[in-house]
C-alpha cells in the first residue's frame, strides 16, 4: 500500500540557526525520519514548502489541494504546522477527495528532546494506511474529524470542537 | 476510546549497563514515550514482564494472553521483542479475542539515537484504535497479520510470509 | 579539587516553549548534564541567573563578579550567552581575583540535537581545574584570554581579536 | 595549539548492531562528535583500531605508542575502552614522550541517551591542551595520573589508587 508524505514546514521541521538565535526552516527532517522508520515499502516524500503555518495563506492552501489532486498515492500524510492545521484540513476536508488524507505535525520540533515528532509521523503513517476516504488531524495520540478539533493554545494540545 | 499499553520487555525497552557493558532491562521506558506523545487520552501503561523475546517460553505467552483476556480496554499495544514477536502474535491469534490487539517492538533500542521504537509505538496506538478485532504486527511502517509475518534477520526487517 | 558551576542562562539552557514557539528559560539543564558527566568529585551548582545575554546589564555583570568572589571554591566555570560573553568576562578580568574563571556556553542549546553545549561544558570543567588564575572563555574547543576575544557572528564562532 | 584524536574503540564507539542485537563497532563516531564540538582549529583525527579494551593486546599497545611517538601533534587525546585504560596508560608513560597525552573513554556508548562520551571528550580536549608534558586520563571530571588510577567497576568510575 503506497504512501505519500507532503511537508509543508510547522514546528515539526523547524531547527534551530545559530547565526540568528531563531527557529527557521532549512532543509526537512523528514527524509531522515523516514529513514529512522525503516519502513518495509518506503514512502514517496514531497518537500511542498516550508513556512510556518501562521504564514500561510489561501494560496498555499490551494496548493496544498493540489498536491493531493495529483497525488498518484490514495494515502496521504500531510506535515503541518499545529496553529492553522485545521484551517488548511477545512480547505481539504471540503474539496472531499477519494483520498485517505491525514494531516500531523508537532508541538516540540523533531530536533528538540523530547519531541512528539516522531510518534506523530508513526501515528499519522498508520493512520493514512487504516482510515477510510476523508481528512483527518492526527494528533495527541488521537485522530480528529477535520470538522470538529480545535487547537487548544493554552494548553499546548488538540480537542474535540463539535 | 481507551488503549491499553502492555509492557513485555524486547529491544524497545533495553539499556545499557555500564557496570556490565551489557544492554539489559530497568524500569521501562514506556511511561517516559507515553508521556512525550502528549496524549490527549493517555492510555493505561501495564508493565508485565521485561524479557528478551528469545528468553520468551509458553507459559509467557499465557500471562500475556491473560493480561489481554482481562483488560478492561477493548484496544491493546503489546511491546515485544522481535525475535519471536510472531510466535506470541499465534497465540494470540488463536484465541481469537474480541479486542483489537497490535504487537510492536523496535529494531533499535529507545535510548539509542536514531531508533525507530517511537514511530512503532505511534505506528500501534493508531492502528490499534482504528483497526478490526483481530491481531497484526506492526512494524516497519506496516500491519502484518499474524499468521502471515516473519521477521528476516538478516535484513533486519518484518516481511509478508503467506 | 572542587568546582562551582554558575548558570546565567544563554543559549546554552534555552528551552522550547510550546504554548508560546518561543525559545525560553526555565529550569537549568546544568544539573542533569553535570549528572551525565558522572563525576568523580561533583561541582557546587549555583543558578544565579537565566537571561539571554543580549538583556544582560551592568548590574548583572556586578551580580556574577560577586558571585566569583564569595564562591568558596576557586575553580569557576560560569555558563553563559555567547552574545555578551566578552563583555562579561572583561568585568571579571578587571576584576583580578586569585581564582580560576573560565566562561562557556553554547552555539545550539543543550536539549537540540547535535548541540556543542555538553562538550563545551567538559572542555570548561577542564580548563578551569588545570588553568592558572585569571579569566578566559572556552568555546569553540580552544581557551581564549578576555581581553582578546571575540565572537564572529557571521561564522558562529569564537576567534582571537589582538 | 594543534591537537591529534586517535580512536582506539571502547564503549565510546560501540554502536548497537540490529542483527546481532549485540554492541559492535562499525564507523567511528569522532568525526561527527567532532564536527558536533565546532573547532576553531579542527584537530587531526587518526581512526587507529576499533576494538573493546578486554581485548586488547600488548601489540594494541605498542601501536598506540607508535602513532604517539609519529605523532606531529604535541597534543593527543586517545579515545580508549575503560576496562584497559590503565594499562595502555602505563605503557604510554613509561614510555615518557616529550608530548602530552590524555586517555579518555565513556562509561555510556556516545549513541546512547545520556551518554557522558561528549563531556569525556571536551574535558580531555582541554586537558591536553593545557596540560605538561605526560600521561593522564580524563574520565569522570577528573585528572588521573596515570600510576595513580583505577577503575572501579562495581561504582562504574574511576579513582585515585596512590
Amino acid at each position: 500500500m503506497s504512501l505519500r508524505i507532503i511537508a509543508t514546514g510547522g514546528t515539526f521541521d523547524k531547527f534551530y540557526d545559530l547565526q540568528s538565535g531563531q527557529l527557521l526552516f532549512r532543509d526537512s527532517v523528514l527524509p531522515a525520519a523516514i529513514a529512522r522508520a525503516r519502513f518495509a515499502e518506503p514512502p514517496v516524500f514531497e518537500p511542498l514548502m516550508a513556512i510556518d503555518s501562521l504564514d500561510m495563506q489561501d494560496h498555499h492552501r490551494q496548493q496544498i489541494l493540489q498536491a493531493c489532486e495529483r497525488s498518484a498515492e490514495r494515502h496521504i500524510v500531510i506535515v503541518h504546522g499545529t496553529d492553522t492545521m485545521r484551517e488548511t484540513a477545512e480547505v481539504l476536508g471540503h474539496a472531499a477527495l477519494p483520498k485517505t488524507i491525514v494531516l500531523t505535525g508537532a508541538m516540540l520540533p523533531y530536533r528538540v528532546d523530547d519531541s512528539d515528532a516522531l510518534f506523530n509521523l508513526g501515528f499519522a503513517c498508520a493512520a493514512a494506511q487504516l482510515g477510510g476516504d476523508g481528512v483527518t488531524i492526527a494528533m495527541n495520540g488521537q485522530l480528529f474529524p477535520w470538522h470538529a478539533v480545535r487547537k487548544n493554545r493554552s494548553a499546548g494540545r488538540f480537542e474535540r470542537n463539535d
